[in-house]
């Protein structure tokens, strides 16, 4: 049995089990892929303390600093089911069931791709999907965004005064993010909005060079010359085997409060003992440095609720009656 | 004109300063002491990517990082007046004064000192100020834990599973805290109460010894001996000089929502323009991961802000219709 379980061995995962290890809960980290989505990722320069490092470095000395606290990590299996119980959780996975008083959701979310040829290839070679991360990487280039919420049009802004020009590629004729936004998009010189349509291939040699859309309507295609690529199209989450037991949004995010609680499903209920963090949580700045945050908050919201102390801390912590 | 300054120059000043300007954001970071509380840290433990690296050298590496990110820090100077103006905020210290679009609070907290002999000599030597932080620092040793809100129960609690004993002492007879947290603090055999009582001095040679205690009442003195004192008694929040700008709480820190954003002093509605993150909020996790994750976002609602983007991102960002 232990105290508590952490599903998911990224930033967030891990800081989790970094502070709920410190106050000596007995904790478990269950992850899938080492490191989650940053250990792919060749060159991180926006986490406080490191000037530029590769994704995998970063993620090894996570895990170096997590296990030498006393945390345990099983790598490589995948949980598949969540029960509760009267006095805790069973998680199953593929290979073997594990007993917790409580469990943290912290197993991320990948972008959605694009999935058409030069797809695989480009990533990290001109196809970006993070424009906190790598917008930097292409000062007066030009590059395309694709995509029609708030996040492509986020995208969008930021590289229209990072680079020379941007295509905003939206496969319909509206987009879906809030008014000021899209009024800002218009208003920009330099941003040429390329409605209706979808891209159809990534080409370049080493580095991508251009891509190929093509209009909806009309069928045409075109090559566009560009550095790089924000594709922002959504993510990939895989909350379905927890939807019996905390609240997801439309996008299949887990819901969260500030305190990184969760909530029942189909209520506004908090959920006991269910805690999550990062990405895989409807926090919308999916950060690193945000993640480990929220890591930390879980791990030490799961330490009272283990200790049986009620409460929001968040309001009431030292400073109100 | 900048577009966004940020007032203090700890973890969350400088991670909002390098996720504003690596999105072009012309900013300042004006603070008074290098690198915040931090700074004077003498080991770090908890703080992801780093298993363990001492306050000041931490503190270099993130201000190094945020100058190569291109901003531009003043040190030294202190900022007394904020006043708003039609087109932005007037930040005057007693050297100049600085304009910008919007403004980042940032200048931490300090946590509150029992100011009695030996005080300065024993911190960090046996005083501390963070139980995640120097919790097991003191495995199997006796500690003390002064101070009567959640946040010295919580202290207590935590060193009742890493120490051998806890002292918890009070000036009062009662607890401020969560009734929960009360009783299960009472429950633990080794948690001795000492209520009605007060520390008079810290005693030790290198490293603190023992501490000598006053019963308010009776005014018998007692020594105790310790490896080490977590003194919990609330902190120094410098916000007198911004109240007529945002809300603060009864413990003078400021109110934020989970977008950093701060609101208007007595009313509820968001304060445009002036985001807050890290200790100086209403936060109660006072910890170095929390407070960037903070500035992160804090900086990225500065932008939207500037930009003219309108929208609680936090609830609708990408995901929500």
């Amino acid at each position: 049995m232990h105290d508590v379980i952490i599903v998911g061995g990224g930033p967030a995962g891990l800081t989790a089990a970094i502070y709920a290890t410190r106050r000596t809960l007995k904790s478990l980290v269950i992850t899938e892929e080492f490191g989650g989505v940053p250990a792919n990722i060749p060159s991180i320069e926006n986490y406080p303390g490191f000037k530029e490092i590769d994704g995998m470095s970063l993620m090894k000395k996570m895990e170096e600093q997590t296990k030498s606290c006393g945390a345990e990590i099983v790598h490589g299996e995948h949980v598949e089911k969540i029960t509760e119980k009267k006095d805790g959780f069973i998680l199953k996975t593929e290979e073997k069931e594990y007993k917790s008083k409580a469990v943290i959701l912290a197993f991320g979310r990948s972008p959605r791709h694009l999935e058409v040829p030069g797809d695989e290839e480009f990533e990290n070679k001109g196809i970006s999907y993070c424009v906190n991360c790598d917008g930097p990487l292409f000062k007066d280039e030009v590059v395309c965004v694709v995509g029609g919420g708030n996040a492509a049009l986020d995208a969008a802004l930021v590289m229209s005064e990072i680079g020379k020009k941007v295509y905003l590629i939206h496969r319909r004729d509206e987009f879906r993010g809030f008014e000021s936004f899209v009024k800002k998009i218009k208003s920009k010189d330099n941003i040429e909005l390329v409605l209706n349509s979808t891209v159809k291939e990534f080409k370049g040699d080493k580095m991508l060079k251009s891509i190929v859309i093509e209009n909806v309507k009309t069928k045409e295609t075109k090559e566009l010359k560009v550095a790089g690529t924000f594709v922002e199209i959504g993510s990939i989450v895989k909350t379905d085997f927890v939807k019996h037991l905390v609240k997801t949004n439309e996008s299949n995010l887990i819901e969260i409060n500030e305190n990184c609680q969760t909530f029942h499903p189909d209520s506004d209920k908090v959920r006991p003992g269910i805690f999550a963090a990062g990405d895989v949580t409807d926090n919308p700045f999916k950060q690193i440095v945000v993640a480990t945050g929220q890591g930390a908050i879980a791990a030490l919201q799961s330490y009272n609720y283990i200790k049986g102390v009620e409460g929001n801390l968040y309001a009431d912590w030292g400073h109100k009656k």
